[in-house]
């Protein structure tokens, strides 16, 4: 198979799963979710930003049965899609931009990170949220209720973990629909706790009210020193790439389950109840990380926010992307290119860190990292080496819209 | 009219308006709204809880074209309903318990009050969190997008100012359906940023996702000396009872609205854009109060949240309520009585207080507030007396379940 097809089939893929599952939204239209300061917890395909704090089309996973047809591929042209909305997402990045309070007087960190980090008193006070919404981020068929109330926890943990952060308090904001019933969300709030007490959180409050749609908002609290904030705008070239975790398993299982209706559940526990690298994170920080961010978006993405932000290049080499068990064999049984989901899935709740070379290799011990590569020199640029030395723009798509039809 | 109406009445309309327009809910199943350390944004009927945490059916409102006949009156027991899902809310709160934290260590304030307190080296950091849904909370016939963005921020402000906290920073947490335009969403957002402006916070981050129905969830921080909060649960006999802003505009205001289709801005302005007392509340806080709530379930209903909280009873003149203007004007002309809005309506945001007897005249005056009744040792009750002399409990709804129909 073509490198071509390594991120035009997950765009495609993400592009016709939205269509199918959001039953509000047309057919041509992709859903979208922007995101100022978290990552939402959804596989996204790759998408050239201007600002590195919008991911476009969360990757939708509709049941198989339910999979609507695939009746438009789009082209993909400079970063950006045909068929978006003529108000796309850039026209709401600037239109929001206004509003939004990136830094200044206590405030270390504002939107455009993992999280946001308030200065009370000399303590540092982080804060993210993320939303999770059925049949947009997970699917009653694939995950429990326990699942998603773990998750919906673990995926807000991951941010403050890019941060440097250790969580202390959660909150919750549910949407509940009449099919959901007490002891569902008995179950939801159980996976809540697991994974509260995993990452040593206390839930603290709420609001639960009726709705259309189930969805599940969480903000978590945490605490990090000011100074010891690992932003995504550090990574200084000649530093090295660490990731803590494993790519591509959440990808490649949804992607076994919407092509064959198999729950991997091996490979599908990364979709449903996400680690959060909260002591990796600290690690790393104190360690003296430059840039971190978790790996939500899938590992391009978010490599290239990083480089985005923090005006560096880098070159990561295929082979040292720490695939997870079974990811190659599903890319060989549905005959895609394994880092289709190594480095274009996501929901992978790595962590992706730069850090001063020298510091690397002693980091990488003590946090179960791996080297995958170095910042360089020159424009905002993420580039995937191949085992074949041919190397792939990871954040420009407009590469591969020469390439040939799949059969 | 027998004032056997004035609860009935609201629960009632509360109850088929419910039925209505959350199109997902069974005719004859309410929806629900229930608050672990929040007040929902919404228009609640009296109940009588266990927790004092609990609000059952917030007052949706659909608009008069859309409205259903009322099918169905359920009878009051005890403060249950029938009609109700066996699993009811009472269960629901049961089975949620042991997974919120009240207080311990760090945390000052947990689940039950308006918003959680922890903390920080001895600084108090406030967190609050309300949803507003659409055609739950607010309708698109009512409520411009600017207005549902500036009502996010101040019904969390709100919850703030009763715990004596300034606010600081929010985030957002947005489920945007695909009618939802960027120009929608960033009108929503200068809404959100005219209340954040109002009250001096900053937008520091959020998450805005794909999803079938309009939601924002809007997370507040505020500071407070952990020595200063003000708990639901302090209130003492002999305390007494300060209301800061006035009641039933935004409940006369919706009434007429779905009665009649009009719209009377200059009580509807309480529903769009509520205003959240943070000065009054740092003022009351200061000045000794035992005992805050903000007022959005309805006078009642908050009141005796603060008593049950508080183990004690409280006797309120109903002359002494502060009814906003027009109220009176609405209640005659729909021929309902008008402690129906001014008592039982609800998304006032003015804020009850019990404060010691004497520092009362002078925090009237700080804060141009009423004091409007007063802590009586007893069982938690609330006690409302009427202008002929003769009282209502406001808390217990059994009594009017004998009461003939309307005509």
């Amino acid at each position: 198979m073509s490198r071509r097809w390594i991120f035009r089939s997950v765009f495609a893929a993400s592009f016709s799963a939205s269509c199918a599952a959001c039953f509000q939204l047309s057919a041509d239209t992709p859903s979208s979710s922007i995101e100022f300061n978290t990552a939402t917890a959804s596989l996204q395909f790759f998408a050239t930003t201007a600002s590195g704090c919008l991911s476009v089309s969360p990757l939708t996973l509709p049941p198989p049965a339910a999979r609507a047809p695939r009746r438009f591929r789009p082209r993909i042209v400079d970063g950006h899609t045909e068929g978006m909305p003529s108000e796309g997402e850039f026209d709401l990045i600037a239109r929001l931009a206004p509003f939004l309070a990136t830094s200044g007087e206590d405030l270390v960190v504002g939107h455009g990170d993992d999280a946001a980090v308030i200065d009370v008193d000399g303590r540092g006070v982080c804060l993210a949220v993320d939303v999770l919404v059925e049949d947009v981020h997970f699917l009653r068929a694939v995950s429990s209720m326990s699942d998603v109330g773990y998750k919906s926890v673990a995926v807000n943990c991951s941010d403050l973990a890019a941060m440097g952060a250790t969580p202390s308090v959660a909150l919750v904001g549910l949407c509940r629909p009449t099919d959901v019933s007490s002891a569902d969300i008995q179950q939801l709030y159980e996976g809540m706790s697991e994974a509260c007490e995993r990452w040593g959180l206390r839930l603290v409050g709420g609001d639960t009210v009726a709705a259309q749609a189930l969805a599940v908002s969480v903000t978590v609290m945490g605490d990090v020193a000011p100074e010891g904030v690992v932003r995504r705008s550090g990574a200084r070239p000649g530093d090295h790439l660490l990731v803590v975790g494993s790519l591509g398993a959440a990808a490649a299982g949804l992607a076994l389950y919407r092509a064959t209706g198999e729950f991997d559940d091996d490979l599908l526990i990364a979709h449903r109840r996400p680690v959060a690298r909260v002591a990796a994170g600290r690690t790393l920080a104190d360690g003296g990380a430059t840039a971190m961010i978790d790996v939500s978006d899938g590992f391009g993405a978010d490599l290239t926010h990083v480089c985005q932000a923090s005006g560096v290049g880098a070159v990561v080499e295929a082979t040292a992307l720490p695939a997870a068990d079974g990811v190659a064999a599903v890319a060989k049984r549905l005959e895609v290119d394994p880092y289709t989901y190594i480095a274009g899935g996501g929901d992978d709740y790595a962590l992706l860190a730069a850090v001063p070379a020298p510091a690397a290799p002693a980091l990488a011990t003590a946090t179960g990292g791996v080297v995958v590569g170095e910042v360089i020199a020159g424009p905002p640029s993420a580039t995937l080496r191949l085992p074949d030395g041919s190397t792939v723009d990871m954040a420009g798509m407009g590469w591969d819209h020469y390439g040939e039809e799949r059969a």
